[in-house]
């Protein structure tokens, strides 16, 4: 019996109410200068005060020195094992624009890039193009036709595009066209499996006319594709915790994430505030919130340590808008470290504070990678996170007479 | 997928250097007089400016209450679970010594030991005898015929040797020989399934040979057998990690696990000098170093509190020889905790530093049993080691979309 079964069979309804704060790239590494991380350079009286009635810790989304995609970190901040439930980044993509995915549907990520006169990528990202610029080439390239097979082009934000293969026999087992760096040629999409040729050669026909209708498109003149994934079957939020959850969150590829895991989709306007403001206008309606905020992750990736600083303080400051509404239970986290002197997600333990009336609070008074090392959680598994807020909100049995 | 299949699929090349130094047996007990461990005995500037600067944590080479054998200690170590993958000590002293082990060879681990005139063993290291004696028995023991079997007895140090058992249709289910305590005869061989009948007829005639032969050289006058094994098939670190590993190892055994994980052998001398200068002058050949150090281990299954205090104080000496290379990433821990007060192997977890520009140092200043309590690592299974040291030196992608 895996985990997920064995909180199935201990999980009750109630009305107590769970929010789970996820700062995207919390965690960070200190500063050159001053030895603080980002949260610990960041003014955060709200989250102090909140930390020091809670019990704390650190928790390793996938696992000791494994750097996850924000896939694999929110399915472990929802419970999910992220290694057994490995899920394609073409289906997130597809998710996160509404696509109404089949089970049968082949969903690949795409970029708009940029090549040179040699068909070198010089640009994976086509400059950031406006999302604008992205929909009207997505209506150029959603003409495409390839017989046996129903396409769907479709603008997912900047560069970013989901591509849909639908129709009968298609397989996911093909390789991506996403060099995945710049000074070389995109890579020619490979069946991975005999059964997938024909869709490597789908994927190929839809790159080679995609890129005659580009030609003219500088810098957007050319599109990568990777993560090609069919939808996985996952148990839904209501089946293992019986929860009733809604998400809030600006960014598509998160709203797609909370509706894989059978998460109803908040309104939501794109600043911090509308967030908060969200949370409290669904507030009754549900029992578990997963609030994300995306501003700490892209600072980081940026390397933008000052804007990652300013993201968490903007976030302390609309947290009373959350604590307010007196939940019976509230976890704040991330769902990775995005440290803005690595420019990336990394494989840095996460700080995290579970607060409620029956939290066994600790003695840690600040919220920060190196308080939260003295927490009374340790340093743990993220999977183990839901399992605990449950608990928390005294929605587990007792296992076992 | 289990972890090493994670990790196999996101590691990549680059050309930074890992150095894995292992002081065997080095966690320890609070001497009575003093309430210190021998480490926290040991003057030790340099690993504590090391640790300084470093985060820090305590390992479970297995499990917590579990006592580890050298070799499941430094298979976690390794990355490799020792539980899956458990491999015999016969297998090991044979690839300690260079012998080519074919896939179908039984070996066995051999002590000389004494007996009395009622063959109840005395001493089960007859004495530690020097190896030149051994070398002098074990070609009088290779002599031994034994009918449909090719046998080999190879000296391996001191009162160690190794037997091996070549030829089709023998089976490594058979028990030990040795006692492993004295004043007690030693134990028939026997087969622990019914196809390994034969095998135990064959080690119970090479017994009975090797006694009369050994009768008249006390106290080398007899020979016990244990860890009778078969060459287990494991992934390399190659395969794996993508690393080149090179092994710097006086000890006979530690050469033998390095190789079957695939490290190169470098040649060194027994001092502990000389191994850091076999570093310094393999370094720039490879990106993976495991420096293993047996007199802590030695000094604590003799009970002798200080000499164990002073190899760490040596060690700690001996450092700025590995520090002044300026690895990537330095990993100090040991295989398993030996305390001079159990004067054994033991289950107590084992300090661990690991040193990198990215490794989010805490606060820990000290390499202790007790300041390791408090570091940013937490207590960790030993297997998260090599993860986390191929995650500091930024040799493994991002895991998942």
């Amino acid at each position: 019996m895996d985990n997920l079964e064995l909180i199935k069979q201990i999980s009750i309804t109630s009305p107590s109410k769970i929010v789970l704060l996820v700062i995207d790239g919390l965690g960070g590494l200190p500063h050159p200068k001053t030895g603080k991380t980002e949260l610990e350079t960041a003014s955060t009286p709200n989250l102090d005060k909140l930390a020091a009635s809670s019990i704390c810790g650190l928790i390793d989304p996938v696992g000791p020195g494994i750097t996850p995609g924000s896939t694999p970190g929110h399915l472990a901040l929802f419970g999910y094992d992220p290694i057994k439930y490995n899920i394609g980044r073409g289906v997130v993509a597809a998710l996160g624009i509404d696509f109404d995915l089949k089970p049968d549907d082949i969903a690949a990520r795409g970029n708009f890039c940029t090549v040179d006169s040699s068909g070198l990528v010089t640009d994976r990202r086509a400059g950031r193009i406006p999302t604008e610029k992205c929909t009207e080439l997505c209506k150029l390239l959603d003409e495409i036709k390839i017989a046996g097979v129903k396409l769907f082009v479709r603008p997912v934000k900047e560069h970013r595009l989901a591509v849909v293969f639908g129709g009968e026999g298609l397989s996911p087992e093909v390789s991506d066209s996403d060099p995945q760096q710049t000074g070389v040629a995109p890579k020619a999409v490979k069946a991975l499996k005999p059964t997938a040729r024909r869709t490597a050669d789908i994927a190929k026909e839809f790159i080679a006319q995609a890129k005659a209708i580009l030609a003219k498109h500088h810098p957007a003149n050319m599109v990568i594709l990777r993560g090609f994934s069919r939808k996985p079957e996952l148990p839904t939020m209501d089946e293992i915790y019986k929860l009733k959850p809604a998400a809030i969150a600006a960014y598509p590829m998160y709203r797609g994430l909370a509706k894989l895991v059978g998460m109803q989709l908040m309104k939501t306007g794109p600043a911090i505030t509308d967030e908060f403001d969200a949370l409290k206008q669904n507030y009754a309606g549900y029992d578990f919130f997963f609030l994300h905020i995306k501003g700490t992750d892209s600072a980081g990736e940026d390397g933008d340590f000052n804007r990652k600083v300013n993201v968490i303080e903007e976030i302390d400051k609309a947290l009373p808008a959350l604590t307010g509404l007196k939940p019976d239970v509230i976890v704040v986290t991330g769902d990775h470290s995005t440290p803005a002197l690595l420019k990336s997600h990394s494989w840095h333990a996460v700080p995290v504070l579970l607060y409620s009336k029956w939290c066994r609070a600790d003695r840690v008074g600040a919220f920060s990678e190196q308080a939260c090392i003295m927490g009374g959680l340790g340093r743990f598994p993220a999977t183990q996170l839901m399992p605990l807020a449950m608990a928390n909100a005294l929605k587990l049995a007792k296992f076992g007479a």
